[in-house]
Order: C-alpha cells, then sequence, then structure tokens
C-alpha cells in the first residue's frame, strides 16, 4: 500500500530488458550513439515536431532548470503557481542555472488561470530596469496538487504568454498522466497549445532516470548543449539514457504506464468518495489529496498504507495518495479494504 | 579495435544483474534507501574512513565540479595541471558550480610536481583583495596523459597544499585504474597521502554512469547534499545508482575491472615497443599514448582501429589508445596483428 | 515643488567642501587611507560597536546585495517584505550577489509583522533538501510605504529571526530618517535590536553616492571585502567616498538632513489632512502616501508639482510625496498653496 | 614622489568645480538627468560614433567586468594577455559578471601578438561541448607592463579575433595615455582598430570614479543597462558621474591630464637612462618598469620615494615607476635628483 511517491516503485521489465539489449559493444560517447539518434527522432515523430531539439537528461530539475535557463536571462523573471516544483522542491535550481533569475509567483493556489497569470505578468510592470525583466512563464500539468489542466485551459495560459511575447515552458514529471487523462496527442499538450519548450518526463513515470526536453525552436539547441554540458548533466555513457526512452517509447509503454497509474487513482477516488471521504483535487490524473480524520490517517499507516500527510486539524487533514504505473488494482484494493475496516 | 574511450564499452553483466536485483518493491526516494545507506558504508569500508561523508552522482564532471563547489569560494581559485579535465573538458563546469571561482593552471604540462605546484601557488601572491585567494588543489591520477603519480609524488603533492592550508580534491575518473597499478589500498591514494575529497569514479571503469564522492571531512557533508540537489544531480530513484555501486563493490569488481584493463595496456604497451615504436606516456595504467607516421595511423583505422590523433607531423603524430575493461587480451592482439601486418 | 525622490536633490554643501578637502596630495589606494580609517573608526563609534567591521560602498543596492551575500549560501532564502527594495526595484541584484539565493516574500503587504514573519519561515518548513534553506531576514526601515518600525516592532521581527537562528540585515536607505523619528540612537535601531548587518545610508540623504555597511560581527569581514572587490565596487580612490562620509558624521549633519525631511514632511502631511485629504501612511519619516481624484493630481502636476502617481481610479489615485533635506518650509508650502488653490 | 599609482593623486580643480557647478535644483536620476544625456552625447561625437551606446560605470572594473559579461556567454572563455588586469587584479570579477565564464591566457608575458593570440584560439580548439567556447578577445593598452600597442598591432590582434567572429573588449584604463602617446583620436584607438566595445577611462587619469562603456554597436545596450542596475553599479544620483565626465570632456582635458603624466615620463625615463639603469619597458606612456641594485632601491625609498618593487635579486630587482597627471616636472625632477645623489 504504498502511496506516497511516483519515485518509489520499481521500473517495468521493458526497460530493464532495453538495458540488456543495448549493452553490448562499443558506442560512441556523449549521445553520439544510434540508439539516441533513434529516440530523439522517435520524439519528433511522437511531438509532430520535425523541427524540434530533443535532448535526454537524467532527472527533472535539470531538465526544468536547463530549459528555463535556455529561455531567460539572469536580469529576468519567470511567472509560475505558487505551488510550483521548480520553486517549492527545487532548492534554487532554477535560479542556480539561469545564474540568478527570479521566480515570480502567480498567487492562485495550486493552478494559474489566465486573469492570475495576466495580473502576475502586469504586476512586473515596466519599470525600466528597476525590476526583472519579463522572462517566461512555466506550466505544470498534472499541478502539484494533482489537477489537470484541460487543453483550453493550457491554451488560454500560453495565450498570456504570447501577449506578452514571452516564452512558455512545459515541466513535464507528469506530462503522460496528463495526457492520457486528456486523451490527447503530445503535439496537443504542448506546441499545438502554445508551449515553446516541453519537459516529457520519464522518471515519474517509470524509467530510472530519464526525462527528455523538447525544444520546438531549435534556435537555441546548440546552447542548450553547452548548458547541458556545464552542468555536469551530459552522460558519457548516454545510450543507458537512450535505451530507458527506446523502452518507453516502444509500443506506447509511456501511455500504458500512464493510464494504469490514472486508471488505479480513478478505482482510488471512487473508493474514497464511497466511503463518505472528500477528495479535494478537483480533476485528477494520478494523484489526489483527501480530507480525513487524523485518527483515521493514524489508523491506516497503522496498517501499512504509506502516504504523506498535510498540515490540518484532528477532524479534518489532508493526505496525498499517489498511484505509481506498479500499484495496480490489488495495491488500490488492498487500501480500500483497509479503509472499509476503519470506518 | 575499440581505443577511443573507456566511456564506450558494455557494462559487465554484474551490473546489470544488480540493477535486476534492486527493482522489486518500493524504496524511498532521493537516497533515503536502504541499498543507498549500504553501499555508502560500505564505501566508507573500504577507504578506511567511518567518519567519511560519501555520495553518489551520476557524472564525473558533477562529482569534480560539487566537490570544488563544496571546497572553495567564488573569490577563489584552485591550482590544476595545465591538461586537467576540469579546466579543458567541463565546458566552465567547475566556474558553474563554484559560482565563478577561478583555475589556475600549474605550467608544466600533464604531471604537476611539487615545485612546479608551489610556485604556481607562489605566484598567486598574497595581494589582498586584488587577486583571487588560494582555494584548493585538484589532483587527477591517472593522469589526462595517461600517467599515474606514485604514492610519494601524491602524498608531496598534498604537503604543498598544506603548506598553504588548502585543502586537495582527487579527481578519481580512473582512481581505480591508479589505484590497482600502485598496488596500493583506496584509502593510501586519498586521505593517506592528503587528500581531503575524493571521487571514486564507475562510469569510466564500467558502471553505466555512477561515481561516489567522499568527503573525509563531514564538516560540509549537508552543503553538499544542499548543492546536489540544486544542481539537479540528486537522483530521486536512487537505489538504481546504488546497485550499480553495489555490483561495483562486489568481491572488489572494481578492482578486478580495473586490472582487466590495466593489464590490456600493458600488452598493448609491450606490442608497440616490440613493433619500434615510441610510447610516451611514462607511467601507464589503462591509456597510452605513441608515435608513429601518420601514414600509419591511417592505415591502422582504415583497417578498423578507433582511436583518437592528436597533432603531430607525418613523420611523428602521436595517438591515443585507451583499454576499457572490456577490450581483453583478444582486442589486443586483434589491434597488435594488424600493426604487425601494416609494418 | 519636486517630491519625486529623495535621489534627485542636491548635496549639502558640506559634502563639497570635504571633497575639496580632501583633494590633496597622495592618498593610498582602495581603502588604505587615512580618512577612511578615520571615518570607519567614526562609525564605529556611533554605533556603539567597536568590534564592528565597517564598509563604505557607492550605492544601496550594492550595500544590501553584498550584505545579504555575506550572510546567506546560494541555496538559501532571504525572508523581506513583499514590497522590499530588494525584491521590487534591484533587478535581481540580491539574487545576483548570493550567486541564485531566493527571496521569500512575508505575504502583508509592506510592514512584516512578527506573526507574518513567522508564517513565512515556517512555511519555507524543513523539507530537507528540497527547498531552500532559511536564509536571513531583511528589513527595511523606513519601509517602501514610509512606515516607520518603532523599536519594539524591530526587536520582535528580530527576535522572530534569532528563533530560527537566521541573521538580520538591515536595508538603511532612510535609516537616519527613521532613527531621527524614533528619536533614538543608531545602535538602538540597529544591533541593540537584534540587526548582524545595517547599512548606513547617505545617499538618500544628501550624499553623492555613500552608504556604509556595518558588521557588528566582523568574523566575515575578509568575505566582504573580498566580495565587495569581486564586484568591482571597491573605489581606487576611495578618499572621496570617506570624504563624503566625513562631512555627513561631522556634527552629526547625518541627522540634522535627515530631521529637516522629516519635519518638512510633518508639515506636509499637516497640510493634506487640514486639506481633508487622505494621507495612507501611518507612520512617516520623510515620506508620505496619499489619496486625491485623479483630477487634482493632474491639476497639481500641471502647476509643475512633481511625484509619482501609484494605480487608482479617477475618484482615488494615490501619490508618493518624498521630502528631501533640502526641500524644506519653503517647498512644502509652495506645494500646500498650490493645492490650497485647486481645492 | 610619489609614484606608486595613478589611483592616489588628486583631481584637477575643474573635476571638483564641475560638481558644484551641478549641484543645483533636482536632477532625475538614474541617468535620466540632462547633464548624463550631454555627456554621453559628446562622447559618441568624441568617438566618431553616432550609433554607439554610451554608460558611465563608477570602477574599471566594473566596466571591464559589464562589458565583457555583455559579450560573452557562461559557457565561453575571453583570450587576454597572462598579465591582464581582469585576470590578476580583479578577484574574478570578470568570472562573476559573466555567470562563470573562463579566462584564456595568452601565454606570452604582458603584450598578445597576432600569432601567440592565434595559436591561444586555436588552442581552444572546436571539441564540440566539452570545451569553453570561444568569446572575446581583451585588449589592454596601455599594458599592464607600461607598454602602448601601435594602432597597427591593435588593428592586427582585433583582426584575429575577427578571423574566428568573436567581438573584441577593449579595456581602457589608460585610454588616454595610450591615445595621447599615438597622437590617435578615439576613434582610431577603438572602432576603427577593430574593437567592439571600448572602455574610456577617466578615474586613473585624474577623475574621482568614472568610466564610459561605449558599445559601438547598440544592439546589445538594453542588456548593459540591466546588468548595469543588476550589479548594483547604476548610481541613482548620475549627475555627479556626468559633471566629473564632463570637465573630463571640456577642452579635451582628458588629453592634457594624459599628455602631462607622458610628458612627466619621458622625463623620468630620460633620466634613469642617463643615470645607466635599464628601463624595462618598451613603449611607455605614463608608467615604466626599471632595473636597479636592490640597495639602490632601498636608498630611494628611504629618501621618500614612493613605489612598488617587484620580484628580483640584490643587483638587479624591477622598479614600478607610475606618473599621474599631477607629478609633474617638479615631481620627476625631485626623483631624479634624489636618484643622482645616490649612484
Amino acid at each position: 500500500m504504498f502511496f506516497a511517491s511516483d519515485n518509489s516503485g520499481p521500473v517495468p521489465p521493458q526497460v530493464l530488458e532495453a538495458l540488456n539489449a543495448a549493452n553490448t559493444g562499443y558506442a560512441m560517447g556523449y549521445g553520439n550513439d544510434d540508439l539516441t539518434a533513434q529516440v530523439t527522432a522517435q520524439i519528433r515523430t511522437l511531438f509532430e515536431a520535425p523541427e524540434a531539439a530533443v535532448y535526454l537528461v537524467p532527472t527533472g530539475t535539470a531538465a526544468n532548470a536547463l530549459a528555463l535557463a535556455t529561455l531567460v536571462q539572469p536580469f529576468e523573471t519567470v511567472f509560475c503557481s505558487e505551488l510550483a516544483h521548480i520553486h517549492e522542491d527545487e532548492c534554487n535550481a532554477p535560479e542556480f542555472y539561469t545564474s540568478g533569475a527570479k521566480l515570480t509567483l502567480v498567487r492562485t493556489g495550486d493552478r494559474m488561470t489566465p486573469d492570475t497569470l495576466r495580473a502576475a505578468i502586469e504586476a512586473e510592470e515596466n519599470r525600466g530596469v528597476h525590476g526583472p525583466q519579463r522572462g517566461a512563464v512555466s506550466i505544470t500539468n498534472v499541478t502539484e496538487l494533482g489537477n489537470v489542466y484541460s487543453l483550453d485551459e493550457m491554451r488560454a495560459l500560453c495565450a498570456v504568454a504570447k501577449d506578452y511575447n514571452i516564452p512558455v515552458q512545459l515541466d513535464g514529471a507528469r506530462f503522460a498522466n496528463a495526457c492520457a487523462r486528456l486523451g490527447c496527442s503530445p503535439a496537443d499538450m504542448s506546441w499545438k497549445a502554445g508551449v515553446d519548450v516541453a519537459v516529457f518526463g520519464g522518471t515519474k513515470n517509470g524509467l530510472m532516470g530519464v526525462e527528455a526536453v523538447v525544444l520546438f525552436d531549435p534556435a537555441r539547441a546548440w546552447e542548450f548543449e553547452l548548458r547541458r554540458k556545464r552542468a555536469g548533466i551530459l552522460f558519457s555513457k548516454h545510450r543507458y539514457l537512450a535505451a530507458q526512452m527506446q523502452a518507453y517509447l516502444q509500443d506506447d509503454l509511456w501511455h500504458d504506464l500512464a493510464t494504469r497509474a490514472n486508471s488505479a487513482c480513478d478505482l482510488l477516488r471512487n473508493g474514497l468518495e464511497q466511503a463518505g471521504l472528500r477528495v479535494i483535487t478537483d480533476d485528477h490524473a494520478n494523484l489526489l489529496f483527501f480530507e480525513a480524520p487524523k485518527s483515521l490517517h493514524d489508523a491506516l499507516q497503522a496498517q501499512g498504507a504509506t502516504y504523506h500527510l498535510m498540515s490540518g486539524t484532528e477532524e479534518a487533514t489532508i493526505g496525498r495518495l499517489v498511484c505509481d504505473w506498479s500499484i495496480g488494482r490489488e495495491g488500490v484494493s488492498e487500501f480500500l479494504n483497509t479503509l472499509q475496516k476503519l470506518l
């Protein structure tokens, strides 16, 4: 009953098989191998973006920070949700990679809206050299509180950025889960919506540690490559990143894994609601927040359910449940059965 | 006949087996898993350093840059060989991670000597605030030109650093090869010689991408952890780094792999010298530089030998041959036989 | 009728006289001159801080950013008012000087309170390496909206910082005005209240461009000197900074200038309130914000009153009036007379 | 007999007069005053560069570092003399302002030659992402050892940079002295020779602390302004920088001061050579290095001559004599008379 994170489950067997298969003979280092060429071509195809520059990096934090550093100058600011991972959970990585750019928080909790985003951009009004300049907008889909922006919402946020002529970066830690939930294509959720640089995350969705950064405008591709190297993020034995991605792309494994995680979360939501508990997340993909008495949380955890608690009171404390690809119907059932017995 | 790099061969089967074995059930993320605890304890034991702080990172560049950033301030300078990887081949990663510290090159080609190191440190004379301050010394063993510093040489270099009260970082990309060549223990080659922070490299010696950074003084361990996270280098699914290292440590695989690579290089050197070619590297471990007419290099490469050429003339061009753990007696024999036929 | 800024008036004659007097013979460069030694000693005396390290820098932005860079690490965050100059008006200078630290905004408008400061620090809860670490608190007195924190308020804010064992920096752009308003000593308003590093601003209060940074704990004095040099802020002909400060200290000119500016602002406030206009600033020193119909602002400006308008409506638009040391009773009277005629 | 530095003398009376004259009434802050507009226009005229962007900053280190930061990316390197002030004497300011770019030293002592510059650029060969990229060339005229590059030499160095399509920055600490010595126009010594960004230094040549940065291509002017603000270098009371520059430009005071300093140095050189001492500097402007027995230096200094000694032996120690604008014929005569008596 492990619902603490989608960073904690095993990887599917296809990943290990691909690593095995790739582990033969010599391969050029630093991304100059055939497998890397193959998977980056596949990603361009998947995103219907034949001109895009595609790079593999090992972590989501590096993916986000490198993408932002390629888009913004040190004297600029990035507009993002006040709960954004880049603000809350990356220990100043964006500030590090951008050489000191700022993050300006859009003050509407988890989701930005076109209005609140616009207000934040407007508030960073034109004060000449005194304030930071408007640099980029960063969107996360699925959001930190587990919500999925619809395509209309994505398009509307990107349209605001375009009004100010600033680019949009998509933090794609749970790109696949959002995509599967929306039933849309990767292109729909990225450049067709107005995204300039997308992260096609693999780590939370079943890989050991690979994210693809997709720059739809390749003009700054070379700069990205230099920044990646300078950050110590360029793998010499790059085929082992590529092999993981190969497995991820094969037969749309990425989509399959995300669908499994989302379906598990559907079951979970149903079970919680049937048990009379309030689910706070509106439009979930593979994670949700729910409210329960502290004593119930304690009892669940005593029975072996592993998940994080947020702040709250005795009567109503919020818990976060994350379904990874591997939790399955059984994992959810075990949790719900345990819950049932405790009610 | 692949002698271009020790970044291009496959990983030994034990690594994949360890990944397989680790791929079961849930594990806490970000290095809080049991396997990570186990391998870092093993490394402390291996280095006879029960107090040391040990961290896994995926690349050698990140290992070096993080280690230096933990040791030096932005207004300081790092003394290193003028051919050091941190200067030549990391696209300003040390400058990035240290927020703009300088590298001061010791001007004696590949190897620093106590005298040339001292001269460089002295030249960065005490000019108050005007020049950069003396920050650290960085040593690489095996060096860029393939030479192994003896323990006496290591101790003498570290003693110079100690004279100026500055710490020593060891770039350990080929730590295992040097250690195997010297027949010494990891402790001998690091803290017993005067090293403050060592990189115990795994990537060039058979892993997919894992290096251990060993801080013998744990005082700045927490700072290291924060810098690692800020750099986007902290793996969420950390067990897959730990598993590789587990395989590497098991039955001293690290030593075995390095010995294989070194032995292959011994054969290679013998063969080259018997063929009347000049080997430039004095004290080789697993790579060497040799001189041959350009036409001979061309003929070798036409026959399928893969390796890098340095600058040179028609009569004498320098080639670099690197033996990785997997090249084996057969790989070397094939090369030498090919050479024999061309003479 | 110039009320736009306290950066726009002339300097008092004493400053030019001091420059003249200092302009004779040779003087050691880079702060090693006698005059610098003299004025830094005077500042230590003024602050009753015989151990303090004192440095002169030419701008307030440099003073703040250097002070913060000496106090916080790149992976930390600085807690400050959401309107703080360091956040709003320094084009990411703190992020630059600290190599990418973050600013965490205390969300209570202009003034922080102990409760809101504590809440912000608590919200940057202990999440291990994931979030930025708690670095420092930055207080501004007089605040951006013109309010003077009382000594009790200062002490209470500093006490919160001490609860979390983080240092306090005082942005002292209008230090003198606050000090004069409070009728307290510089020591009262700084280290006696719990401030670790204070900026004793001179530029807004009559100098051409000199601020003194006072580090009450000299432990990091040398680091400050190196950071100042590295930032290109160390004046070679340092005596011309020192001479200005000499004039500023002579016969408490700094206090006299601030008192003049504050008194002008008293008159202004009285006049506005007698005219039935709402003054928004509660506890003013030398600047205030007031509300008036947009048409009245327009008419005042058409008559030659120079000041900034904030956002607002036709009925109620906010204007900012700043009294510098030179505006005098006449300047204020002229403004109030003009206002009177327009009502 | 003060020959230690051109940072230690008084400023000419015209500078104080200009400060006095400027010290009246209100002036817009941050460079938006009339005087700033006037002097920047004058500098454009002086440089025959009507399109150039011109900015005033208070120190030479800031001028150099800002100029370089505007020209180079963090993953690039700047080619400069191994004795360059930006390398030796700015405590890593270029690395700070450029967010971690490197300096690559041209290894021919004081002066770069086209051949040695080309060799250094070539050595930073094209190794893809591994090494730093070629960023800019920085030239200093007058050099650190007091030599004046001829216009032909300047043009030849710039031509090498152009061959590699990288811009040239001119460290102009003693721009005026070189210009006066060469009898050329500012345009000749800058853009007509191939310089992209020049520093028109004032501080060493008689101002309290003002340098003008001249960007001949204004494309990155706005970026320069933002970087200047971000660095805390933008003066709020900007008129006091502008006033100094106004005095400097009036009746070519800058040229007159430099000529005085150079002429004093001519006398000095003659005197030293007539005394049988070896002058090391080939093509001096206002400073020179000369060789003498250590005992003679000691005797001179005991008599009150103030200047720096470099390393050397008892028989031959090198001394550096710098003539500032104010030393005059009398200052030099006093020194030479003292010398005469000691021989």
